[in-house]
């Protein structure tokens, strides 16, 4: 007894001095059937969830994820989205840039430290099982002692995504078969993980679907009167950009992908895949019902129903229906508001990190849609990604120089005859595994330039999301970004730093970064199909400063074997 | 042009010098919709097809498929059943256990010599893919100037199979699921990759289905009258007993697995999942019309409408229906036929592998129905099978010793004590991925004896399949094996020498062989589910015999890594 409570004593006061807590988890991941909509279909599980577990830290823990592969005969690999893995960069968790991939009945552990406070998601980086379901949030809180620059009374999650009947296989099917085949719209919106599809549809099996189920039960957010609630918001949508209401409730933003805004008020929030958000709350309206909380699919002419959630005044149940009809939102092709939210978001005062006033190169990346041999691709400059049979990492510090094409992709495109607005005269592409490689400790400016598709008068939405790194968002514009006047109007004051952003339809935007997190790191569309089919590029920077590789990311392309110790 | 002529010469004189020719066959495994039965799935194709290539080669020939695996996220290995990799036991493709997965975007190359003349099969050898669709024929002839002990015109191979409309995604779902949810029978049969399923069946969706869908016109073995075929028949089902019959034409038997078999004649045969036949079959009917050739489930009660294809007398239309119903085939639960035929199938006379008279040592082998953590599997002599994480040929070549359990498996089970007859008293087994060592050039036997499953009056046929040999078929017997009564009746004279047998309900199966292959080897159920949940040992013979192996097949387990040439 004396010696338990001397065990007790000394874990303690043990525990304020040392830098940060472990956090261990032990995950799963499985195929298992799930009614998230109330249709019944396959779904990658962690824990037997999805959503999975939520990872929720203080600044400064170590989190440990060992990670068992139960997919019978599917590889695996989870990204830690927002979390830039300063000194651990092969645990990123990117298939073929960081790390081989998980094998089934593999438990991979990944290790790493969550260094700032703010909001992060983690999901799937392998083919496309992300919108099969593997994905969640993580949360990290400041040390003790520090404080917010806000105050709320409660702290809640939750992530959107979008949800398809078929398989990521059926889809994947299509998306590389001659000719094209689109899965098209999805089938429901989930707010974390619920929603609800109407089960009358025509064709529907009725085995498969079944409006009663539970797991259907639409997501309630219980809200106790006159509290103020910070709700982080995360969206990890294959697909759709949303817009996120919740009735007779304004927002104030405060957060975004980990870093302060300075706060703004909206009434609905636009939130692209990769993004996270804070919004503050209060529950100030008449706590005698409940409100809709809705997401709407903006940016695409979509017939899916808006996903629905409950805000849920206490003591009203939580499954009582509000008695009105769930806000509207705005209209799908309005893209002003979208692009005045985007331009809104900017950097909180007193806690700017002022950009570098100039930077030493310029990448301008032209994002087109072609084929390459019939077969439908995108492609950045007229390249479309490919990933390498080693992981770029891997094939870098070891010098494995067969691993990749050692020629990088270009810095631009042809500005002067490029028509952004139509579909390009010549739609094919090349394939490509360059890459582009930064000086360490350089400042790189990219512009993501957007354009039609392959289709007349379309030009999509792409949230592009960057790795191991925050960059500082200097501006958007609609049109043919101009290199001489444009970068007049960034802004160098107080731009907010993100690691996700959406590229407007026909518009660009200006991003800003500091090459200094020794690694190789993707950049790419959020869309999960837009990547599959190309969407994205790789940078490098400091490889040299990388340290020994484990072992345990090898087992592909060059490091197939093994050395005695 | 006279260059040329030169080559062309030289090619020929060179050709008949040579000791094999080379055949090179570059094929992509690939999910894509097929409709083999009407309704449209995702199958794995090799090269577009399902059933996929077929290899047709000469004896003595080297066999080199290069196979890409475009499976996106899932990894594939190919099994080459029946060759038995003499020298190559690395080549065999049986995940775990003699490679690694090949992953997703890579080229693996399998080389092997085709050492005799026989019907041989290929399959997927990971996970449940082989019912997925990856499969096909291999065709060994004689060397030049050779002859077959009989006579025929035309030689034509078909394969059977059983289809699903759940994806192996969904099966594996249900059986590694508490409680066990099992896919049930198949939708249809196939014969050579075309079946037919009823369309008009209740909640099937009009969109999947179609019935004039021509990738599922019934497949037609078109014959000229009077004339003989060797109709080379495999059964591949993933669960199904089969029993083929052609209307109105009786077969000879005369090959089963790559052997010689003394002819006897069938109005009908029964084949397991595994199995190869050859019978000869004279169109030595009314040839103003066609007939049907039909695939019957036996063994299981099932609602499976019979596989069909047509047996189609030149110039009658190959789609002409035959104006009768097919044959009825045998009753499903009708043991004694089956038994009848196991029995009948000796060496044939003049080719007869004499086999060792004495056997050097005695395994039998329990089979029987588990629970292990609650998880329904099956379990020989109570050890119920896991794959390592590293191929145990290569953890048993280098040594790595803590790749699998040192302490064997064991040699039999409690023969004084256990009902066969009865669902065991404690249902509960153990996992094991011990293995059966045997030394280099001893004789072995084994006693398959079958049991009551974990439902009352239930036992199913098990057709197990050896890899890297062909054995003795020893004899088979009702009830428990007798160890000293039976091996007196042993067939020590002509047995035939197979790959794959079946153990009949509630009976046992004796079988011999030679551990005179240096290398790793699996003996299994062919039932694909029963693989899966564990019904299968490994057999180790002379792995200091084997030569350095190949790097492409590691990557998995210890052999992550690299080392520099």
């Amino acid at each position: 007894m004396n010696f338990l409570a001397c065990f007790v004593l000394i874990c303690f006061f043990t525990v304020p001095l040392v830098e940060g807590r472990v956090r261990h988890y032990k995950w799963e991941a499985k195929y298992e059937f799930k009614s998230p909509d109330c249709y019944k279909k396959l779904a990658i599980t962690v824990n037997g969830k999805t959503p999975g577990p939520s990872i929720v830290a203080q600044q400064g823990d170590t989190i440990i994820v060992e990670l068992k592969n139960s997919l019978l005969t599917e590889n695996v690999a989870i990204h830690w989205h927002g979390i830039r893995q300063i000194g651990t960069p092969w645990f990123d968790g990117t298939e073929g840039v960081t790390q081989c991939p998980i094998l089934p009945g593999d438990t991979f552990v990944y290790k790493f430290i969550v260094d700032r406070p703010g909001t992060y998601l983690y999901h799937a980086h392998y083919g496309m099982q992300r919108e099969a379901g593997l994905y969640g949030s993580i949360r990290v809180s400041l040390p003790e002692g520090e404080s917010e620059p806000f105050s709320y009374d409660y702290d809640r999650s939750i992530i959107l995504t979008d949800w398809y009947h078929a398989s990521t296989y059926e889809q994947v099917a299509g998306l590389s078969s001659i000719p094209f085949v689109w899965v098209g719209e999805p089938q429901s919106i989930l707010i974390q993980g619920k929603g609800r599809f109407n089960c009358s549809t025509p064709g529907i099996q009725a085995s498969l679907c079944n409006a009663t189920n539970p797991e259907c039960t639409p997501y309630a957010l219980t809200v106790i009167p006159r509290k103020t609630y910070r709700l982080r918001i995360g969206s990890l949508t294959a697909l759709s950009a949303l817009n996120f209401e919740i009735e007779g409730h304004n927002m104030t933003v405060v957060e975004a992908d980990g870093h302060y805004v300075e706060p703004f008020v909206v009434k609905n929030l636009f939130i692209y895949s990769g993004e996270t958000y804070s919004v503050l709350i209060t529950a100030d309206q008449d706590p005698s019902r409940n409100y809709w909380a809705s997401a709407k699919i903006v940016s695409r002419n979509s017939n899916t129903t808006n996903g629905l959630a409950i805000f849920n005044y206490y003591p009203n149940h939580p499954r009582r229906n509000p008695p009105t009809v769930p806000a509207p939102g705005p209209h799908w092709n309005d893209n002003e508001p979208r692009l005045t939210q985007s331009i809104a978001i900017k950097s909180r005062q007193g806690y700017i990190h002022p950009p570098p006033q100039t930077s030493d190169r310029v990448i301008v990346m032209l994002n087109t849609q072609n084929n390459i041999n019939g077969v439908r691709r995108w492609s950045i400059n007229n390249a479309s990604y490919n990933l390498p049979h080693t992981p770029y990492l891997i094939a870098l510090k070891y010098n494995f120089t067969d691993a990749f094409d050692p020629s990088p992709p270009p810095d631009g495109y042809d500005f002067a005859n490029y028509d952004i607005y139509s579909v390009a005269k010549n739609v094919n592409a090349t394939t490509s595994t360059g890459i582009y490689r930064n000086k360490f400790n350089t400042t790189v400016d990219i512009i993501l330039q957007n354009a039609n598709t392959m289709n007349p008068n379309n030009s999509e939405t792409h949230p592009w999301h960057l790795h191991g790194h925050d960059f500082w968002v200097l501006g958007y514009g609609k049109g043919k970004f101009d290199k001489t006047k444009d970068p007049k109007n960034f802004n160098l004051v107080n731009p907010i730093m993100k690691n996700t952003v959406p590229v407007h339809p026909y518009g660009w935007t200006a991003l800003r970064f500091r090459a200094d997190n020794p690694g190789v790191w993707a950049f790419h569309c959020h869309i999960e199909s837009h990547f599959f089919m190309g969407m994205g590029v790789i940078f490098e920077e400091g490889i040299e400063k990388v340290g020994p590789l484990p072992k345990s990311i090898m087992g592909c392309g060059d490091t197939k074997g093994f050395h005695r110790p």
